[in-house]
């Protein structure tokens, strides 16, 4: 059978439906997984395999311990700041009122936009998705020591193809961890090679289903069944690492992480890199599209020298 | 300053003072942590050192595969039973309904019972308190896949003091895996050496505390700071192994575990033996004890042969 689905909206056809059909299915990838090569650098080709088949790269060291001080004193800063709770791009934690996540950093604070931007994280993105770049998406994630909650397993192209309406799987986040990532403070999990199929979730998008989903995602995650059959047949690998690592992981594999009762918070920065050939179409849920700080659909300016 | 409070109560004097003052403090152990020699047997002197000096002992395959799998088929049947959902000792998770934990399951259940009493746990028991023991506490703990939640940082001493009115640190629990543990699915974390520093905690204890505390304990916890301290002196230690280890952990050793969001669910029996020269005075809260299914009060009948 085939797992197309007509787009409420236009009937155009839909490759990676979601939330429009009555059971869970996997549906395989229909997109490359590394559309530039070796010869582009800076990644050589084993790292270039090791991303193909994993869905994800960890560099560790990939910015410097200086680096890193000056961009975990602005994160520092900006926690500390009232006016930064109140603006629409924060996500405030609802029992504490602590600050949860700042979206569009690239745009609001001039030193993260740097890091953001950083020739380094830039080059990778290029070469993984072959193309120039835009920033579709950028965020600080604060996960406070003992009572950092736990981020459910979900795709993240999932939620921006139905939301955002990204029609392709070309696109790669940049996780740069600020603190250090232990065993036990509630490390990022990614499902190697979950990348390759694509989960189809059961239920309907509720209209600024965003204003609860950043805060505990309940729609556009897998059912248990699928999630327990993707577990057995690939693992779970944790992302362990100094600050100053950088974790590349494709759009959409399967990823989460757990609480951190721990006293040592974990914070890092989340830049996601979409292609030029690429850019957001109306979303695939046919509501109107999240807000702009969340996902860009208006600035495609690539990003790095040029 | 002598850090003794007389007893709301009976003016007696309590070593271990908590919910009491008005900012969190550490109180130095003023008990022995093993209380027998390595002539009694079965564990030998670098063993009974080690427990000593970290607070806890883990044995791989205390149990065999066999006897694993018999109480493991139990433990399931009871999960999947009704009748054991509405029962008293039964904890059930206000939102799924799902059976978080059963208590008193060495009375209540014959198969468990035997598991409760095993030769070799009471042989372990009875040599680290040098004495004759009888079960303060029994309970199997259902850790469910997915949406496991965690539990926050506590010393059980603390709670059994303070609630149960048990006077000295002379109890030992064994929590036996009928599951694995790996390091992602919420595997128990023991802070190694905190057992010999007993902390005063902030707040007063409710009436009825036990029913909310079972299923979030949010009196009797740590503060942040002494938290923060203790790890940074200590560390943290992850109780890691397959299904059949037994980790022995002392009464105030301070210990916790994250969420699992992970398929692969953890569950364990939990037998917590007390001295027989150590049974409960009234609760050091000045309230009601806790009902008998939680905490022993009637019969101190030594178990295991004789």
């Amino acid at each position: 059978m085939n797992s197309n689905t007509l787009r409420k909206d236009s009937g155009e056809c839909d490759i990676y439906p979601s939330r429009v059909l009555d059971s869970a299915r996997i549906i395989q990838r229909q997109d490359p997984v590394v559309y530039g090569s070796a010869a582009d650098g800076p990644l050589d080709g084993a790292q270039l395999a090791s991303y193909d088949g994993k869905g994800y790269l960890c560099i560790d060291g990939l910015l410097s311990t200086e680096e890193i001080a000056v961009f975990l004193e602005e994160l520092e800063r900006l926690r500390a700041s009232d006016l930064v709770k109140h603006a629409p791009e924060a996500v405030v934690e609802p029992a504490s009122r602590d600050l949860r996540s700042v979206f569009a950093v690239h745009k609001l604070n001039r030193i993260l936009a740097g890091l953001c931007t950083h020739p380094k994280v830039v080059a990778i993105a290029r070469q993984l998705l072959g193309d120039e770049v835009y920033i579709h998406q950028s965020r600080i994630n604060y996960k406070p020591g003992f009572r950092g909650k736990e981020f459910y397993w979900h795709s993240d192209f999932e939620t921006w193809h139905v939301e955002d309406g990204v029609p392709r799987m070309r696109m790669v986040s940049c996780s740069i961890s600020l603190t250090p990532n232990t065993p036990t403070n509630g490390p990022l999990m990614i499902i190697p090679g979950s990348h390759r199929e694509y989960v189809s979730c059961v239920g309907t998008t509720p209209e600024d289903n965003y204003q609860q989903s950043l805060k505990r995602q309940e729609i556009g995650v897998p059912d248990d069944a699928t999630l327990a059959d993707l577990v057995e047949r690939h693992g779970i690998d944790t992302m362990l690492g100094a600050a100053g690592s950088a974790t590349f992981f494709e759009c959409n594999v399967m990823h989460g992480s757990n609480s951190n009762i721990t006293p040592l918070p974990r914070s890092n920065v989340f830049v996601v890199f979409n292609s030029v050939s690429n850019t957001p179409v109306e979303p695939f849920c046919g509501l109107p599209p999240r807000p702009p700080f969340i996902a860009e659909r208006e600035d495609f300016t690539p990003v790095g020298d040029h």
